[in-house]
């Protein structure tokens, strides 16, 4: 036995298919430096784990030393928690099975959790957001990719087989819409980017109504929301549509799992009352009546980014030193 | 401080809205002795209260005397296992709230636990059947009601409000059939009994072809069971249609709570592979795909009578001795 310096930092990873941030974390949750890479010029996972690892050691040795790091987090969408792999991921150059724990281990010789995005999303609320506090909540992340985790008794539930909380990929119109995932009718299908971009099409193609949405260069959740905050009707229709199917889901979910409260992040979270007014709505008519008016439908306070990395760092801490077990 | 006498058994009570069911029941799952009551008889709780209480007292009292019991358990539908109230309860005739916890232990001067029928099954098939051994499953209770409950990392989850597991009461189909909790399309309005009632009379409705069903003088589950026992087609298009529903809930509970088995239990999980097999093909068509093949959709091996009971010896076991709070 030796006298042992207590190490005070971690490295959080936020791994999305566009781009991968990574960042030096207090135990305060303080981000004292970060940098980011280009995730779309890496088809080979092994030089991203290569050039991932060796940009996490050059930031670490510039800012207090690398021996000052304890363990890293990692967000990566289809990450299993419980395996520490990335499983058929349908939003990343990726494809199989990809042991990304084992291989960052491997390469920095620290302890490694990999979650994926929703899990690490929720990991940030609890830690540092809107559900410090709560033991029972859902976090729904909603962007290209729907994704969900819920918190039980004041721990994420992973599930047997690590894949809990996929509500994206629950149906919620029996042979409707092809999802990415091939199965007919997912939520996301409906609520996620490109359900949203189809809704506008489709709606724009059921009349010919006028519509700021016509003249749109680039048809995204984003620029409806600006449609919408103009008056325009039509774009108020594509989110009441989109609310009217997230509700009756959220309903669904909620009354399996009761939670406190139900926490919108991602990007589609930012359309505000356009989406958060028809889906309370359903939300209310559809919910088990003993819960109607008991949940509490949240948008995230934290800035989307810094909720990734802050989620990830809190998953640097839950895992045991790597050191210990040498 | 005095030598204390450690009370070696407990009682479970088992209320249905037809028949309450009590017993003495030892450590180890033996029971020991019991009785029962009709409860249609008792329109007024306070009557059924003061009744069930003088049985449990004379029974216990010839079965090794009152004093070795140490508390009690009650599986009461609709019950609220976090306030030990029944709510609303749509199958009994007590409207409200009833503090059924409260009442019988000030009767019994003993520590009281309640909960819903469908927690205390799960607790009676963690504690003594099918799901022994296991820290994650779902429960799905299938009688007149359609009630569930699932377990998380060990631990029964109930909630925020005490209301998880209501499977029976999400929506399967949106603007559907009318449930009798007043909703649309809720999956109790096509799976309970009544449902498979009303899918057997618009099936004989909807063609001229002949069905040994025509000549029944009591439609119910277990008669169209013993129809399709004859190879009658149109019965066993009863719970096609039946598993059809039932297999995508499944799949979407599944892929929120990612289970390692899903036990059926209740009358109509007797209808067997006529039910078992079109739930299987549509869970298989709808669950996750990183989740196919993996979940075990199993039907319980207790006695539906006994596993309640067991169930609410169990509770009466995890409730903290009420003397050590007088």
């Amino acid at each position: 036995m030796e006298e042992y310096n207590i190490k005070t930092r971690v490295v959080g990873v936020d791994i999305s298919n566009e781009r991968t941030t990574y960042a030096v974390v207090d135990i305060r949750g303080n981000i004292l430096a970060e940098g980011n890479m280009d995730t779309t010029q890496y088809p080979d996972v092994n030089k991203f784990v290569a050039d991932l690892s060796e940009r996490i050691i050059m930031l670490a040795e510039a800012n207090g030393g690398f021996e000052t790091i304890r363990s890293i987090g990692v967000s990566c969408p289809s990450a299993n928690g419980v395996t520490g792999t990335v499983e058929n991921a349908a939003n990343l150059q990726w494809k199989g099975y990809v042991p990304l724990s084992a291989m960052l281990r491997d390469r920095l010789g620290l302890a490694v959790g990999v979650s994926n995005d929703a899990h690490v999303s929720a990991l940030g609320e609890y830690t540092y957001g809107s559900a410090h506090g709560m033991q029972n909540f859902i976090i729904i992340s909603m962007g290209v990719g729907v994704g969900s985790c819920f918190f039980c008794n004041g721990k994420e539930h992973q599930g047997h087989f690590g894949f809990a909380g996929e509500f994206g990929h629950a149906t919620a119109i029996p042979n409707g819409r092809l999802c990415a995932c091939s199965h007919l009718g997912c939520f996301e299908a409906y609520v996620g980017a490109n359900g949203i971009i189809q809704t506008a099409r489709e709606l724009m193609s059921e009349s010919d109504q006028p519509s700021l949405m016509r003249e749109l260069e680039h048809l995204s959740p984003r620029t409806v929301t600006e449609c919408c905050d103009k008056g325009d009707e039509l774009a108020i229709e594509v989110y009441r549509r989109t609310g009217e199917i997230l509700g009756l889901g959220l309903a669904n979910y909620a009354n399996l799992v009761d939670p406190e409260a139900i926490i919108l992040t991602g990007g589609i979270s930012h359309a505000g009352k356009w989406l958060m007014k028809p889906t309370l709505k359903a939300f209310d008519e559809h919910v088990f009546p003993n819960l109607r008016g008991k949940v509490k439908l949240l948008r995230s306070k934290l800035d989307d980014r810094e909720r990734d990395v802050l989620g990830a760092s809190a998953l640097a801490w839950s895992v045991p030193e790597y050191s210990l077990f040498k």
